[in-house]
């Protein structure tokens, strides 16, 4: 399912340098975030990606199984670099700051903010159960780091501060509607400092976190 | 135009209690947030409202409109708590704390997750020029709070952290998306904490400033 076994376009090739798959994803993004999901047809996808509508069905079956592909790529770098920095045993303060802005700088990457996406009431549907199942286990981690900081047994117990902490890097999506021009980065740095005094965590071992963050970060953009 | 002025019922009076406009209101949240505000048409409005389509009109002149209204009710009550708060000259810190709460319980006390429709595509739209102009409103107050506490001049300074708090509290409609019983009252404490330790206020300060926010949100609710 990648651009190179796909059939040929219908407008000649891709002029984005994009595969048709990535070109298909970019044009709904636009689409579904600029107009909305339900008055977004697989036509008006198609021709804006310049592919004919049968092209578009090569690569996705319907057009929830696009927008189930846009939400997946929302949680699956974050959850990759998770899996990163829990496998490195790095301190949990260090490893929960450098989640906060890797997962920052992946909500407010994108051009479209397909973020927004969460919102639709179509998400409850069965067909987003996968992407459903990824956001929690997203979830799982940080919940993991804020039980470590803050040495609660069962880890349950974390979970308010937990909820806490990711609604916090999830709010640059609604942020994004009014802040035009959020820097990625610095608004990332700005949300794991807030994670981590949100925990109690004093302003030594907040910049020490950071530091030992920062590297985690260095080595995931290698 | 309220229900006591309106044309009768197309089928006899409500039973909800309600005016025929909040009736009007309250079947289109439900609409708009279940299954989306471009495939709600004001004759499935009307007819969940138990009014004619007509009975509608005299209301509410087009489908934006009735938007406009829900929008502005998830800011109008916090605007006015927001400006009772700023009058009353209590310390920076506590008027914070409870603007905090009062926001968080407002964004979370309605049934449907009204503010889920801040991120529809068409709130950008001139129809809701209103709306968009309040919510900065609300954010200039926490603005301000947020530069007395941190002692900025000028207050654009303090801005990225106001975003922040701002955004911490706003994050509670990405969070009932999945966390179907948060509870208010304990919901809005908690980020009302975490706003004065992200704004750097320690426990004995914390605990001083939630107790007198306490008292603002107790005169509220009289």
């Amino acid at each position: 399912m990648t651009g190179r076994l796909g059939r040929p376009r219908a407008q000649g090739p891709s002029t984005s340098g994009l595969s048709t798959e990535e070109d298909i994803l970019l044009a709904a993004a636009e689409l579904f975030c600029r107009q909305g999901y339900g008055s977004t047809s697989t036509h008006a996808i198609a021709r804006r990606a310049g592919i004919s509508q049968a092209g578009l069905y090569h690569y996705f079956a319907a057009k929830h199984s696009i927008l189930l592909s846009l939400l997946l790529s929302t949680v699956q770098p974050s959850i990759a670099f998770a899996e990163m920095v829990l496998s490195q045993r790095e301190p949990a303060d260090a490893s929960l700051w450098a989640l906060c802005v890797f997962d920052v700088r992946a909500l407010t990457s994108d051009d479209h903010n397909i973020g927004t996406l969460y919102l639709l009431p179509e998400v409850d549907d069965d067909h987003f159960a996968d992407f459903r199942r990824l956001r929690t286990q997203l979830f799982d981690s940080y919940r993991t780091l804020v039980a470590d900081i803050v040495g609660d047994v069962p880890p349950d117990a974390a979970q308010p501060l937990a909820s806490l902490v990711f609604g916090t890097v999830e709010s640059v999506i609604l942020r994004r509607r009014t802040e035009i021009d959020l820097d990625p980065d610095l608004t990332g740095r700005l949300i794991a400092d807030a994670a981590l005094r949100i925990l109690g965590i004093g302003e030594g071992r907040r910049t020490s976190a950071a530091s030992s963050g920062g590297l985690l970060l260095d080595a995931s953009d290698q």
